[in-house]
């Protein structure tokens, strides 16, 4: 963000002053791309937007919510509790719950797990979370390990923060962890390691790629991340955001049931299996890392809303939450069905594709032929919009590598449409395909 | 925070890792003394507090939100947004609600204050847009000028930014001007002057002072600003939290309708009016200011809760929160008046006292004699800790000064306790003086 010239004050001075922002605000750039999709979306409905990561609509729990708000404000010291300031770390009842539930999906105990509500803060979201987490830990400089592609709203965390974000090759498996200790080993080799503070890894159904991290590779990379902490500690951020949406029956432990609490923070939300409109996410943190990621909430909001904290308490405690959780892993792994359907159908015969079916989650990631060019200003995102589709383009997906970024990729967000506008929108890639290709000098290149 | 020593990994190394935190979490410190005082009013529920600034817990809106849920659940299409995701910058009409009701506040319309709802931006509290404005403006060793005392939340973000608040001399009537004038031409002799980015103003009702700024000096702040806008814009960021628990008939316009609108960002806030547990703030800001703000918003939250927003929209739309304001205003102006009358009665007799007595907010600032230490380890707190009541020690208010900070000031929050139990706090604050007192040698200094 440039320096911006500013209409001169009636102060009859000759210099003009200028807005000066901090390096920080410079770094953070304009509003991400998926902002700019989703206000696309949002203004042009007739479009079928593949590209927003909102969770379904229809499905969203007006009732659930109905019936806990309804409980809440019939008990009045209750009300009045939620209508007033918490705590910063967050309501304990909640952060009981979520410790219980979490003991209950790793099939341990709290204490086996070396987690208590102690080390529990609820944030806005747990993005909010990653935001803390990444402000505690990097300074200007210092470097976060990451899957390549990753979290595009991660990367912007990053690089507002000054951070660098190096990006470890994954494959139908998640993050490779032979690929992530070359990685430390050459960081090694160039006096890097120290500014090595963390590594990133969406554990279930990534976002973008809807890959979930293969069992096997857990261990190994908290090991990787414990064996490498040498000057200083490399934490494992485990953002399990899509956990609650992981369908079907293999449903691995998390990063965090491999370690003793001393590396790995664990994030997770409400927001894609209740309510991002309430949105509430929490942590389970290495205690050293709890308190200056409160200092720093603390001076930011406080806390999170009371009110939005014991609504999901309520509704986690008369078992609304988890009953509405499953009825979304079924609809959902409905719509990968079409989805994945649809792309064999309308969007294969047309190029070769290659995506991962995901186990569940909200996105799928299509590599389209290297000679697409799926970027915003490209000739497939344009032949798209004129068919009435939005997707992500994949590039603002990766951190910056020596080498360039693959530019053929895209990502496809599921959730939103109904299963005909889900085929209707993978139809349209299909026939702008279609349209981009016979547009191309020379597109016989193949995978 | 000094790093820690963590306990070693079992990875047989000798050396042991230890826990790097950037340097911003190293400068947030421990969690604000108010959190602490807060944890320690929850855990007593015995003592009286007159140090949590909670807004008044009886008279919070039960019955005002309970109906706009209804109203927002009752229609699905609203229902099924208010838990979706929403836009960054927030809820449009909210924000054009906002700008509505601060045009009637002001007595002009909304172009002639050059507001707009594209201006105006939705926050976790007006305290989150603090820390966003700040961190957008704020490198390292940079300045902004508050008063002395001034909110310690600021002071606190300040700290966490690595800047430097410097203290401008207050009065009964708030900042005066000619101390600001002064310490800005000191700075530009020192050659400090590209340092300062803003000046922190709380115009209504301030914490901890609970003082207005009166309105001729409103126009005179701003023009200071303007003119010693040289090298960079100089912002005055002005804080107007308590602006709707201002009672009676002097309620002045806001620094922002002095200004076309590039110099001043105005906050403000539903926390104190409505319910803190539902927090929802605001800003109207700058344009040149708007993009990085919401470039840090999008990376921290993507937005404040789209429910939380609806549902205060609601209760705009519907008059509930302007009514419940005036009641708020009513019981808030009948508790001044309890502890004006409880002060004389009860402490001025023990020891000699200097206060101004608030239009309003939630604060009343108390000079005890000079030999007086109200720190948290001082005599004075221990005394009262034993009676039974609870204060915000003063100097937890004061931006670092050259000559060191008073120590002799406390800050009364009325707003929680009955008028009974304010009745019976403040007793407990003169017995408190008189024990004080009694153990002290040569207890006649006077002010």
């Amino acid at each position: 963000m440039p320096h911006s010239q500013h209409s001169s004050y009636s102060s009859g001075k000759s210099e003009i002053p200028t807005a000066a922002f901090s390096r920080r605000a410079e770094a953070a750039g304009g509003p991400p791309i998926a902002n700019v999709l989703m206000a696309e979306a949002l203004a042009h409905p007739e479009v079928i937007s593949l590209a927003a990561g909102f969770v379904e609509h229809d499905s969203l729990p007006v009732e659930e919510v109905a019936a806990a708000v309804q409980s809440m404000l019939s008990r009045r010291d209750v009300a009045l509790s939620s209508l007033q300031y918490g705590s910063t770390i967050g309501f304990p009842p909640l952060r009981q719950a979520i410790v219980d539930r979490l003991a209950a999906a790793e099939g341990r105990s709290p204490s086996e797990l070396a987690a208590s509500m102690e080390r529990v803060v609820i944030t806005a979201g747990s993005n909010q979370l990653l935001y803390l987490i990444l402000d505690t830990l990097l300074d200007p400089g210092d470097i976060v390990l990451c899957g390549s592609p990753t979290y595009f709203v991660f990367l912007g965390i990053v690089q507002n923060l000054r951070g660098c974000a190096v990006g470890i090759e994954i494959d139908a498996e998640g993050m490779i962890p032979e690929a992530l200790e070359e990685r430390l080993a050459w960081l090694a080799r160039r006096g890097e390691l120290d500014r090595v503070k963390a590594i990133y890894i969406a554990s279930y159904c990534d976002n973008p790629t809807g890959i979930t991290l293969a069992e096997p590779r857990r261990p190994k990379l908290v090991d990787i991340a414990k064996r490498w902490s040498r000057g200083n500690l490399i934490r494992i951020v485990e953002d399990a955001a899509y956990r609650d949406l992981q369908c079907g029956d293999v449903r691995p432990y998390s990063l965090r049931s491999y370690d003793d609490g001393g590396c790995v923070a664990l994030l997770g939300t409400f927001s894609k299996s209740f309510s991002p409109g309430i949105r509430v996410g929490w942590g389970l943190l290495p205690s050293d890392l709890l308190l200056p990621v409160l200092a720093l909430k603390g001076n930011l909001d406080f806390g999170s809303p009371q009110f939005n904290q014991m609504l999901v308490y309520t509704a986690l405690e008369n078992g609304a939450l988890d009953s509405h959780a499953e009825g979304l892993r079924r609809r959902y792994h409905e719509k990968i069905q079409v989805t994945a359907a649809a792309l064999e159908e309308s969007l294969r015969p047309i190029i070769p594709i290659q995506y991962v079916q995901p186990a569940g989650g909200l996105y799928v990631w299509v590599h389209l032929p290297p000679d697409f060019d799926t970027g915003i200003d490209g000739d497939f995102f344009r032949a798209c919009v004129r068919e009435g589709v939005l997707y992500l383009p994949g590039e603002s997906c990766f951190p910056n590598e020596e080498n360039g970024v693959p530019r053929n990729c895209i990502r496809i967000s599921y959730s939103m449409p109904s299963p005909e506008r889900l085929r209707q929108g993978i139809a349209a890639l299909g026939r702008a395909a279609r349209r981009t290709r016979s547009g191309m000098p020379g597109s016989s290149t193949k995978r």
